[in-house]
C-alpha cells in the first residue's frame, strides 16, 4: 500500500507490510510526542477536523497530533451540519470542504458514508468511525499497544493469546481488532461475553477461516487464564434498541484485581478502547487495578497520538523529514515531582 | 477606499477600483492557496472568528485562509451567546472581544448588526453576514469567479450577460450581486424566478438607475439562452412563514443538462453559491451536470479562499511582504492519481 | 510557590510574593499582548481549553493567551461530554486529556471537580472555574488592574479603600478578590448590597481576622464616596431558585455619572467582572460612564490576557526566554484613525 496521496477508510487496506510501516513511523515519532523535541514539518498546512457525530477524545486526538507536527486544524463539531439540512449531498461538501483543507479526518454516523465522502473529496480522507462499520485508527492503535506490550515480555503477534470481553456484538472497537489480529499466525482468542452479545456471526467465520483458534464462553475466569492481553469493552448501550435491554448486562464481567490474581499469569496486560464504564452498576475494570502496572489502557489512549501522527505522516509524504526539522522543547514538560 | 485598519461591512463601501485592488492581490494569493509555497506573514496575528448563528462553511473559509496566512484562530460557534442572554450590550461584547483578537470576522443574525458592532470595536472588522442584510465576501468572490471565468472566453465584466435563477426575493448572494454588478457597464440581466419570489422593487430599481438591462421571466429556457453566466439559487426556506409556502416553488426551476444543451451558448458558465439542494424534489442542479467543464460551481467555493485571503491582506497591510515571506511546501499535495 | 510544573487551582496558593512574581512577568508581556512584538515561545506546544460548562470569554481569553505566547490550543466546548454521560470517571478522563496536551485549562460546573481532575493529571491544570468555588485567574487579574489603577495615581495594594456593590452573596469574582484583598494591609472595604444579597458570613469572618476594616451598607452613595476602586457586580440571577426573586434586586443599585460626580473622589475607579447588564431595569452602569476615563472595565478585561500569559509562561517555566524569542509584528494593528 502506498500511504502517500490515499485515503485511509478501512483496515482492509493494510497488510501486515503496511502494519509494519506505520509501526516503524510511530516509533520515530515517539520522542515527539513525548516532548524530547518539536517537529514544525507540517508548517502551513490544514487539516479538516470534521465530526459530524460528537466524539471528543478521538477528535482532540487527531487534533492535537496534527498540531504536533506543526499543522493547523479546522474543525467542525455540529451534529447537525446546516448545509447538511438544506439538502446538500454528501459529495458537494466533500467537494466544498476539500478546498480548504490538506487532508481531512471525518467521523460520520451513517456506515459507508466516509467512503462516500471520499470519492469525492480531492484530499485525502482519514475515516475516523463511519457508524458502526470502521475506525481503522483505533484498530491500528490497538495493535500497536498489543505489540509494545507484549515486546515488554520477549514475545510478538504471532502466537498472540487474546481475550476479547464484554459487548462483543456491537463494539465497533474489537470488530476491527478482529479484523486485524486474523492477519497474524497462531493467534488463539477467548471470547468472553453473555451469550446474547456474541460476536457477530460473519466475523467469528472470518477468524476460523484465517486459522484464528476461538473458544467463546460467559466465564469471565475461565477466559482470561492463559492470555497475554485482555482486551475489555463497555456494553454499547447507545446501540440498544431500548436501555433496559443494556442494562441487564451491565456489572456481568467487572474484573478486579482479585479475580485478575486468581486466575492470570503475571505479565498479562489489561486493555480497554476508553471510555470505561467506572459507575457502580458496570465498574468493567476496578479502581484497585489503578496499581497493576499492567492496567495499559492510558498508555493505549496515548499511542493513539503517535499512531495518528504516523497517519498523517505517511499519508501527506513527510515522514522522511521529520528527523531533519527536530528542534528542542522550550517548556518543563509535565508535572514537578 | 483604504483597506489598511479598517473595517468591510457593506459591498457599497467598494468602487470598481477597490474591486480591482482586491482581485489583484487574491490573484497573486493563488499559488498560496494552491499550496506552490506557504507563507506565515500573519505569524503572531489573531483571528477572532465570531458566529453567532451557524455557517460552517463560511467560517472554516475564513479560518483556513487565516491560517494560510499564517496566523491564529479563536472562535465562537455558540448560537445563543451567554453573555448576550445576561443583558451584555453589542457594543460591550465587541470590547472584550476586540481586546482578544488582532481582526475579527463576525456573522450575526440580526440586520445591521455587525455594523453597530463594529464601531465599538478597536480591530478590523469583516461582516461575514447579518441578516438578510450583507455578506460582502459572498458578493465579491461571486464577483471573482465571474471575471475568472469570462476571461477564458476573452470576455470581461462590463457587456455582461448573466441570468439569475431561482429565490430572488430572499437569496442575499443575489441581492449583494445585483448591487455590485450595477458597478459596471452594458450589463444585460435576466431574472428567472417564479412571479412571487421576484426581485424586491427597491433592488430592481437600483438596476435600471445603474442602466442594467433588465428583463423579468418565468421561463427558465428563455433565461438562460444568450447569457454568459447561469447563477443559480435554492428556495429560502427558512425566510418563509411556513415551509409549506416554500414547499409550492421547490423544483420549479431545475436545470440539468440537457435544458443546457438546447438553450445555451457552448461556454455559458453555470454558478451557484452552494448548498444546492441535490433532493429529488427540487434537484437544481441535475448531476448529470457534474461533468460539465462550465460547471464552476467548486472552483466558486475555492475562490472564496483567495477572496477572504485577499481581503485579510490588505486590512492588516500586509499585502507587500507576502512573496518576501514566501517557502516551499513539505508536504505532498492533493491525492495520488 | 514555585510555578514550574505545578497546578494552580486556587486562590490561597499564592501568597503576596507570588503574586508579585506573576505581576512582573504580566508587566513584561504587556508589549507582546499589545503587539509592539511577537513571540513564538510555547511554538510546539499544545493547551487543552476544557470547558465543560459555556463562558465563551473566559474560553477566549486563555485560547488567545496561549496563542500570543506561540502555542496551540485544542478545544472542548461541549456542555454534556460524551465520554462522562458513558460513565467515565473524571480522574479517566484527566488520564486521556492530559495525553493529548502539555497544559490544561479546566472550567467545570462541580465545586472541587478541578481539583479532583488534577490529581490524576499528569501536566499542569489551571482552574478555570469550578461551580461557585474558586476562579483564580479572574482574581488576580482584577487585583492586578486594581494596582495598575491606583499606581497612576501614586497610591498602591496597601491602604486601598475599596466599595464592593451588588450581589455579594452569590458573585464568585467578588468571594475570590476579598481573600486576595485579605493579604494586604490596612484595606478599608464598604460593602454595598441589598440585605439579602449580603457577602456570606465566613467570607466576613475572614475578612475581619485580616485586619480589614468593613463597613456595610444598602446605600449606594455612602458606600462609595472616600474609595479608590468601586467594584460593581451583576445581580446572578442562575444562582437564585426563581428568576422573580432575583428581579426584585434589579436595578436597585445603578451607577451613572451624576451618581458618580456627586459622591465620587475625582480618581475613583470604576471596574466590573462583566458581563453588565445594560437591560434598562438592570443598567447597573449607565452609559453614560462610557466618556469617563476612570471606567477602566475595558482595560481590566484585556488584562485577563495578560494575566493568563503570564500564568502560562511560569507554569510551562518560559518566563526567562521570552525576550530573547521577540521578534517584529508584519501587520497594521488596530484601526486606522
Amino acid at each position: 500500500m502506498d500511504f502517500s496521496g490515499n485515503h485511509i477508510l478501512s483496515i482492509d487496506q493494510f497488510d501486515r507490510s503496511d502494519i509494519e510501516k506505520l509501526f516503524s513511523v510511530a516509533d520515530k515519532l515517539e520522542p515527539f510526542a513525548s516532548k524530547e523535541k518539536i517537529t514544525r514539518v507540517l508548517e502551513g498546512a490544514i487539516l479538516g477536523n470534521m465530526f459530524f457525530e460528537p466524539s471528543t477524545r478521538t477528535r482532540i486526538s487527531f487534533g492535537a497530533s496534527f498540531n504536533l507536527l506543526g499543522g493547523n486544524v479546522r474543525e467542525i463539531t455540529e451534529v447537525g451540519s446546516s448545509s447538511l439540512a438544506k439538502g446538500e449531498s454528501l459529495a458537494d461538501t466533500a467537494q466544498v470542504l476539500s478546498g480548504y483543507s490538506d487532508i481531512i479526518v471525518l467521523r460520520h454516523p451513517e456506515n459507508g458514508s466516509v467512503q462516500k465522502f471520499a470519492e469525492a473529496s480531492r484530499v485525502p480522507v482519514i475515516n475516523a468511525g463511519d457508524g458502526s462499520n470502521e475506525h481503522p485508527s483505533q484498530a491500528l492503535l490497538d495493535l500497536y499497544t498489543i505489540q509494545k506490550e507484549l515486546s515488554q515480555n520477549k514475545k510478538n503477534l504471532d502466537n498472540l493469546r487474546i481475550a476479547l470481553v464484554g459487548d462483543l456484538k456491537y463494539g465497533r472497537a474489537v470488530h476491527s481488532l478482529c479484523k486485524i489480529l486474523s492477519k497474524y499466525s497462531n493467534v488463539k482468542m477467548d471470547l468472553v461475553s453473555p451469550e446474547e452479545l456474541q460476536l457477530p456471526e460473519d466475523l467469528l467465520n472470518q477468524l476460523t477461516d484465517a486459522r484464528v483458534s476461538v473458544n467463546q464462553t460467559e466465564n469471565l475466569e475461565e477466559g482470561i487464564s492463559e492470555v497475554d492481553i485482555i482486551y475489555v469493552t463497555r456494553v454499547q448501550e447507545e446501540r440498544f434498541n431500548n436501555k433496559e435491554d443494556a442494562n441487564k448486562y451491565r456489572g456481568l464481567l467487572s474484573l478486579n484485581q482479585s479475580i485478575y490474581t486468581a486466575n492470570c499469569e503475571p505479565n498479562t496486560v489489561i486493555m480497554h478502547p476508553l471510555p470505561r464504564d467506572s459507575r457502580s452498576d458496570a465498574n468493567e475494570l476496578d479502581r484497585d487495578l489503578y496499581a497493576n502496572p499492567n492496567l495499559a489502557i492510558f498508555r493505549q489512549a496515548d499511542n493513539g497520538v503517535v499512531i495518528r501522527m504516523a497517519m498523517f505522516a505517511l499519508v501527506l509524504g513527510v515522514e522522511g523529514k521529520i528527523e531533519k526539522t527536530a528542534k528542542p522543547v522550550n517548556w518543563k514538560v509535565g508535572l514537578s515531582s
